[in-house]
């Protein structure tokens, strides 16, 4: 049977993503990977999960192995309602206003479901996170993309573009604009108070719906929190979307959306047709986690891991990469990810072949632009590799810069 | 903010199911309901999955807390490949043939994802399973429907109507009979062998795929297992949808995808932007499981359990509805559920709200046309309540029914 005949547009059109296919080589004994953005299992709370896992089995198992409601797990939405009210200070939100979903990724693709039509336009941040454009990309709209400066989206080009859309009567196909304002990846950057401010000013302008994806906000190393979209502008403008994969385990695969009734209410149908419900177990689980442990208290150990992490990553990239005139680099505030920027004329996908040469693997930037374009950019993660080959593996990454940069007379 | 403006034309038709609205009247006290479609949680092997659940996680943390693959755990996979060859005797299969997802549902979507644009025909069953309607009309393709009879779907009219379809040649855009085969949901009854051989000739003769959706399979009461169109036709014409949901426990929402390699990968392209993968965790314990016990031998007590209470279900019939001239019912042969079908002009969408009064509660046949036509039928499970429920509960379904026959002169 031929297959290919019987597959939709989509069907046809999907492909395996680039970051999979890269990161097969990263499995080779010796190479050292810069490539996942997976958090260290060693920050995972095993023995507390392990306890808790079976005692739910024993004691509640007539909800923990049954279906669920679509909506979720009740008790872990009441643990939600007061860790928005402990940590982040927002106090106005009820069970109602959050649903859980299979991980980020799920909660980004019935975003895609409910608001993007063919026609519709999203506006999105370059680079752009990968989930996100698969995510969206299978609903077949238009991405109108603005460029992320050190502090965040460049936000007077956003400007000019909605006045530009409004004056082609386009605004109205808008849907929402995509933002990821803590620690973004893969920029690494974070958006200042004021951009955050901006945006929502012309969100309110143009009344436009703002997609707020904040998995890495609790994960800072330094300097104060800044207010998410959803605190300053309201559930009536933000939807926040959090996950439990960066503080706790990615294996649980819960992610989290908060929103105002309405539109929390519509997830949920739209979940109802994808997967019915997630699973009860994980989702109490990580309810009886919340209520026993003080989250913040359990992550600092995490974020202290990371953040050394980080610095070693740092002091390598002073080390070895300083005398390579134009290279960038974001010294990230939390999260996961550093955005490094070869000089122009640098293609990180093509210098791929060199880097697989010597061990040592990144994710080409090419993978973040919306239109596979190339780029002079990589995505790099120090929370996986230990201090020793962050070290190591940052001098690799020198010789392939330096052997790529020769061969097309670049350096 | 106005957001029904935003929503995408899938966004503004989503609805709550009818089975949900519907069920919520079912948690009054005293009330006794044959609506729901879940296993009684008496039967899952709560301190096997205690106890491996809470190894798993201390021996195995960094993968079952760490995100995993997209096309799940290759244990569990491996032992699919085991219970194919022991319980089925199908032997050609390897890992590559099995993909895991949320539950069938999710397989569902995805099905419609992989195969379904707007102007593309599936073939369906009528009475259609709930779940594969909302999974399916999320593509906004049209269905062809197929009555069901006692031996399962009327194969002349699937003949009549893929005629039909041919000479107007639009035979290209079916893209598959989706059946399903076992103790059928919502109708109770099972496709015959000659009735599968016969799918499959005109799947053959027309170049159509099957989708077989098996979720009941091994929860027989009596009789000779009928082999699967799976094992009828081969991988080429059929992929079969499995889930652990009727066999161990749906909190752990596992489903299962087996098929042809090309068509598998699909499957695992399509739910990378839906959810990136499923829970490590819950798909190791149900592998370990599958390991150490043997599933036959476990579910043995199960099988018992839900054919005694459909035993007592059918004795309660024969003594409260074999006076009402015209009724029919299905004594199944396995499953969850049976159908009754009331005399002609008896809706039981409507007489629902004395059913209401009674506090006695069914699932209207009306939720399972495609077209949300009324119906006189209704499905019952017989799988949760007690004996002496069941007896009660079919009494003042009489007393139901004969109330609204007379109210209506049906009686």
């Amino acid at each position: 049977m031929n297959f290919e005949e019987k597959y939709s547009v989509l069907g046809k059109s999907l492909r395996s993503s680039l970051i999979r296919e890269l990161l097969k080589y990263a499995s080779v004994p010796n190479s050292i990977s810069f490539g996942g953005g997976v958090p260290d299992p060693e920050t995972f709370p095993r023995n507390e999960l392990a306890r808790i896992a079976s005692e739910v089995i024993e004691k509640e198992y007539s909800y923990v192995l049954q279906y669920s409601t679509t909506e979720g797990d009740p008790e872990l939405a009441r643990q939600m309602v007061n860790l928005f009210d402990k940590i982040f200070g927002i106090k106005n939100l009820d069970v109602d206003n959050f649903m859980f979903t299979t991980g980020s990724q799920q909660a980004l693709e019935l975003a895609g479901k409910i608001f993007l039509d063919k026609d519709s336009i999203a506006i999105v941040e370059n680079p752009f996170y990968l989930g996100a454009a698969s995510a969206f990309k299978m609903q077949m709209s238009k991405f109108i993309t603005i460029p992320i400066e050190d502090d965040g989206m460049n936000v007077d080009i956003l400007e000019r573009k909605l006045k530009d859309l409004d004056n082609k009567g386009l605004v109205k196909k808008v849907k929402f604009i995509y933002v990821i304002p803590n620690f973004h990846n893969p920029a690494g950057v974070t958006l200042s108070l004021e951009k955050r401010k901006r945006i929502i000013e012309l969100a309110e302008k143009y009344d436009l719906l703002i997609l707020e994806d904040d998995p890495y906000g609790l994960l800072r190393f330094e300097g104060e929190h800044i207010p998410s979209l959803f605190k300053l502008a309201g559930m009536e403008r933000v939807v926040l979307l959090n996950t439990f994969s960066k503080i706790l385990a990615p294996g649980l695969r819960i992610g989290a959306v908060a929103g105002d009734k309405e539109i929390v209410r519509k997830f949920v149908l739209a979940k109802q047709g994808t997967d019915l419900c997630s699973s009860a177990l994980t989702q109490r689980i990580a309810a009886r986690y919340l209520e026993r442990y003080d989250l913040i208290q359990q992550i600092t150990p995490t974020i202290k891991l990371y953040k050394s992490k980080k610095d070693t990553m740092m002091k390598a990239f002073d080390e070895y990469f300083s005398d390579i005139k134009g290279i960038k680099w974001i010294n990230p505030k939390g999260g996961l990810f550093t955005w490094v920027t070869l000089p122009e004329g640098f293609d990180t996908m093509e210098m791929f072949e060199f880097a697989k040469e010597k061990l040592v693997f990144y994710i080409p930037g090419q993978a973040f632009t919306p239109d596979d374009s190339p780029s002079p950019s990589m995505r790099m993660s120090y929370c996986l590799p230990p201090h020793e080959k962050i070290i190591e593996g940052v001098k690799r990454l020198k010789e392939v810069i330096i052997t790529y940069g020769k061969s097309k007379g670049l350096i």
